[in-house]
C-alpha cells in the first residue's frame, strides 16, 4: 500500500486513480473542476484543496494532462509540483504530451535528485476503466522498477521504452501507424463496396494476410466484423477523432523538430484535421471512413 | 489426377505448376521462354508446342501472366485458349489484373458455357515455392468448388471472394492497405531513430498495440526484430518495390473506375513510383525505408 | 460563311454555337435535350432532328460531349457522325476527354481521309459566352490551318499544340496545374487569416512575388481583392468543383497510362473528390477553401 | 547618409550590407566567419570586432542570421544586440524565421521602448545582389515609416504586411504556394512530355491560361522556356532546395501552431525533404523535376 498523489483526473485520470484505490492505495487527487473532484471523492479518493496539497507526504505523484503546456505548469509552475514537494516521491507523467517538453520537465526534476518516468497509455477510456491500459515507460532502469507495480496497478502491459522522453517517441511513433491504418482500411473497405465486394468477404481474406492490422481486426471501421468496434454503434467513441488529430499532430511535431521524412504521417494528419472539425471531433476516430465514403 | 494446363510459367508459375505435378497431377505447360521451357522439362512438367497444343485435353487450364493486355491475347486472341479448347475444362487465370478486364474474359468465357475463376494470390515467390499461398477466388459457388482442390495443392488458403472479378478487388483491396502499411512503420522506425527511441523497443511495444500490423510483424524493415524479413539480407526481394508498384497502380485504377476517395493510396501509389526508378525496381518492397530515411 | 455541324449544345456548347452564328456562319444543331433544342432555335441555331440530319452539307462538324463515353459513341456508334457524313468536313471535338479515345477517334476518322483536332477549351461557361476561350489544339498543321478562323470565333486564344491528342494533352497539364494552385492559394490564405495575417496584404505581396499565380490574381478564393471572383458571390459557379475533378482525374488516368509521377496532383484529385460531393458539386471549384477553413 | 549596423553577412546579407554601402550609407558589419569579415572590408563595409562594437552609435540595425536560434541568441543574448545598444536606433530582422520567434524578440525590443521590423525577404542572392528583392514587412506604421527608405536600398518592393510577425507570415505563406507550384510544374511538364506534348507547347498555352505562375513564367523547371531559369544550367543555384525545405517547414510549424489545413503545403514539405538530400541540398530547389522524372 503505497500513498500516492494523483493530479488531473478528467476520463482516463479519474477511472485510473479509481484502479489505483482498489489496489488498495491510498490516493490523494486534485482537480480543477469540482464536479470532478465531487466523483472522485465518491470513489473513495482523497479530494485535496490544490497540487500542494495533494502531493504531500506521497511516495508517488501521477498527473495526467491534456498537452504540454498543462504538465509545464502543473509541475513546474509556483505553487506546482516540483515546488511543493516534501519527499522524494517518484514522479510519473501519463500525458501525451510532446517529446521534448517531456525531457525537460524530467531533467528539471533530476536537477533536483527526483527520479521521473514519461508513462503515457494506448487502450483508450475502456482501457482505464478496465485497467488493461498499456504504459510505454521512459526513464531510467532504477525509476522503471520504482513504478512498475503502481503502473501494473492500472494497466495490462507496462514496457520500458529508454530513456526519458521514449515514451513518449514509443506512443506518437505506434499512433501515426494507427492513424495511417484506420485510414487505409477505411479507403480498402470503401473501394471493396464500390467494386462489389462485401466488407465481410475482404474481412475474412484480409484478416489472414499481409493487410491484417488492429484497425482492421481489432477496430474494423464497417460494422459487421468486428461486433464490438464503435462501427457498430454509430461510431461512439472509443478513442475520439480528436484525439487521433492530438497524436497524429504530436508525431508531426516530433518529426519536424529531427526532420524525419513522414509523407503518410503528414498526409493522415491533414486528413483527421479536415475531419474532425465541430461535430465530428467526438466521433471515435474510425468514423473517418464516412469522409472517405462521402457521407 | 487431373490433366492441367499450364500457361506462363515465369517467377510465380513454374513453383505453382510443379506443386502440382508433386501434387500427382499430370501438367502440360507453355511459356514463351525457351529457357523455362526447359526448366519446366526438367521438373516433371510437360513442355507443349504452344497454347493450343497445352490445352488439349485439360480438365483446368490455369495461367499465370503480368498483366491485363496478356490475359486478353492469351484467353481470347487467335490461336488462344478459348479458340483452342476441345472439352469444357474449369478454367483459372491467377494473374493479378485489373477487375475490369478479368470480368470481361470471364463474361465471354461464360458466353461459351464456359466456368471461369479469377483467383489472384498472395504470398510471393516463397510462398509459390513453399505452396503456401493464398488464393483470393472469384466466381460462381459452382466454378469454385471445381477448383477448390487444385488451388489447395499450392496454397495453404482458398477464399471465395464473391462473384467474377471479386479474387481482383480483394488482393487489390488487400495490397492498397499493405503498402501504405509498409511506408507507415517505415516511417515509423526512421521516426523512433532520430527521437532515439531503439527499434527493437519499438517493436516490442507497437507490435502489442494498435499500431500493430503485418509488415511490422512479419516483414519489419528494419534488421532485427523479425529475422527472416528482407531488411536482414540487404532488402533482397521478396516482394519487389516494382511488384508492390504495379498493385498499387492496379488499386488506383479500380479506385478511379468506381470513382473512390483512396488518398493514402494515392500517396502510397506515387511514392512507390517515385521509388522503384532503376536500380531500386529489384529491391523488396520493404526497402522504401531507405527512402523514407534518405540514403 | 461556312455550314457548321454542332453537335451537344449544354452550358458550354450553346454558347459556343451561338458564337458562330453570330460571327455569321449558318449552324445546324442537335442535342438530346428538347429544352436545349428549343432554346438553341431562338437563338438563331437550326434545329435538327438527329446527329446524321444535322451533319448533312456540314463543312466543318463541331462536338461538345461530357466523357470520353459519349465521344465514342456520338462520333464511331451506328447513326453517328462518321457513319452519317455525305462529305469531308473537318472534324473537331471540343469535348474534354482522355488522351486516348481522342487519338482513337481521330485515327478512326483518318482511316476515311478526314482531318480531326482535338480542341478542348479553357475559360469556362464566361468564357463560352463572352467568347473568350483559349483552345488548346491536336492535329496535323493543315487541320489546324482549316480551322482556325471557326475556332478563333468563339475564343480569344486558339494554339497549336501538336499532333492528335495534344490538345487534351495541353488541357490537363494545365488544369491539373490549375487544381493545385487553387489548393495551394487556398490553404495560403486560410494560414494567414489564423496567423493575423490581412488578406488583402497577402494579396498585394504575394501577387508581386514568387508565389504569383492565375488562381490568385485572376480569382482569388477569398473575397476582396479580386472583385470578380466567385468568393465575391458565395462561390457560384463559374467553374465548378465537379468539372475540376473531372480533369484532375484525367490528368491521373493520363498519369497512369504513362507511369509519370503526380504526387500533388493525385493528392488534389483526392481532395477534390472529397470535397465535390452532394451540395458543393456545383461550388465554383474555388470554394475548396470552405473544406481548408473547416466549414 | 545613415550609420547601419549589419549583423550576419553571408551569401544574402554580404550583398545586401554592399548595397546600402552603395546608397551611400556607413555600414558597419560583424560576422563569425573570417572570410566574410574579409570581404566585407574589402567591399567598404567597417569591419567590427563584435555585436557590440558593430552596434555602437547605429540608427538601424539590421540582421541576416539563418534560424530562430541565431536571431533568439544575436538579439537577446549576453553580448547581443539588446544588451549593446548605446541609442535608440530602428531594429530591423531580414532573417526568414518562424513568427513566434520574430514576434518574442520584437516584444523583448518593444519592452525597452524600441521599434522592431520582421523583413523577411523573397528573391535569393540574385535578387540581394541586384538590389531587386522583395521585403515582406511586420512592425507598426511608424516603425515602418522609420524603415522604408533602409530598405529600399536594398530591394525593389517593401511591403507593409501588418503588425509585428506578419512579415514573418506573409513570407512562409507565399513561399508555401511557390513549393507546391514548382512541384505542380514540374509534375506537369514531366506529364506533358510522356504524353508527346512538347514543353514549349505546353509553356506556350498554359502561360497565357489558367495554370499560369511565377515558378513557370520566371522559373521553368525545363530548360527553353525562360532562358535565364536554372534549369538552362544544370540547376545550379538560384534558390536551393535545403532553402526551400526551410520554408515549407516554417510554414509547417505556422500551420501546426495555429491548426490550419495545408494538405499541399505538407505533402510538399515531405516531398522537398526526401529531395534535398546529401547533393541535391544545393541544387535549385527547381531541380525537384529531377525526383519526379526519376533521374
Amino acid at each position: 500500500m503505497s500513498r500516492i498523489a494523483f493530479i488531473g483526473m478528467g476520463n482516463m485520470g479519474l477511472p485510473m486513480a479509481v484502479n489505483l484505490v482498489k489496489a488498495g492505495h491510498e490516493v490523494a487527487g486534485f482537480d480543477m473542476s469540482r464536479e470532478i473532484m465531487g466523483r472522485a471523492g465518491e470513489k473513495g479518493i482523497r479530494a485535496m484543496s490544490d497540487v500542494g496539497a495533494a502531493v504531500q507526504g506521497a511516495e508517488f505523484v501521477l498527473t495526467m494532462l491534456p498537452a504540454g503546456e498543462h504538465v509545464r505548469s502543473v509541475w513546474l509552475g509556483d505553487g506546482g509540483i516540483l515546488a511543493s514537494l516534501d519527499g522524494r516521491p517518484l514522479l510519473i507523467d501519463c500525458s501525451t504530451i510532446d517529446v521534448e517538453t517531456s525531457r525537460e520537465v524530467a531533467a528539471r526534476a533530476a536537477e533536483s535528485g527526483l527520479d521521473m518516468l514519461d508513462a503515457p497509455v494506448s487502450g483508450g477510456v475502456g482501457g482505464a476503466e478496465a485497467g488493461t491500459l498499456t504504459f510505454m515507460v521512459g526513464g531510467s532502469d532504477g525509476a522503471f522498477e520504482r513504478g512498475r507495480e503502481i503502473l501494473s496497478a492500472m494497466g495490462k502491459a507496462v514496457v520500458h521504452a529508454g530513456g526519458s522522453g521514449n515514451g513518449q517517441a514509443a506512443k506518437i511513433c505506434n499512433n501515426m501507424i494507427l492513424g495511417i491504418s484506420m485510414l487505409a482500411v477505411s479507403e480498402a473497405f470503401v473501394l471493396a463496396e464500390k467494386l462489389g465486394l462485401d466488407a465481410d468477404r475482404l474481412f475474412e481474406i484480409s484478416s489472414q494476410s499481409s493487410g491484417q492490422c488492429w484497425s482492421m481486426t481489432s477496430y474494423c471501421p464497417v460494422p459487421g466484423p468486428v461486433p464490438s468496434s464503435p462501427a457498430n454503434r454509430d461510431y461512439r467513441a472509443g478513442f475520439t477523432a480528436a484525439m487521433m488529430l492530438k497524436d497524429l499532430k504530436l508525431a508531426q511535431q516530433a518529426a519536424q523538430a529531427v526532420d524525419s521524412a513522414t509523407p503518410l504521417g503528414a498526409e493522415a494528419c491533414q486528413l483527421y484535421r479536415i475531419f474532425a472539425r465541430k461535430e465530428n471531433a467526438g466521433l471515435d476516430f474510425s468514423g473517418i471512413i464516412k469522409m472517405i465514403r462521402g457521407m
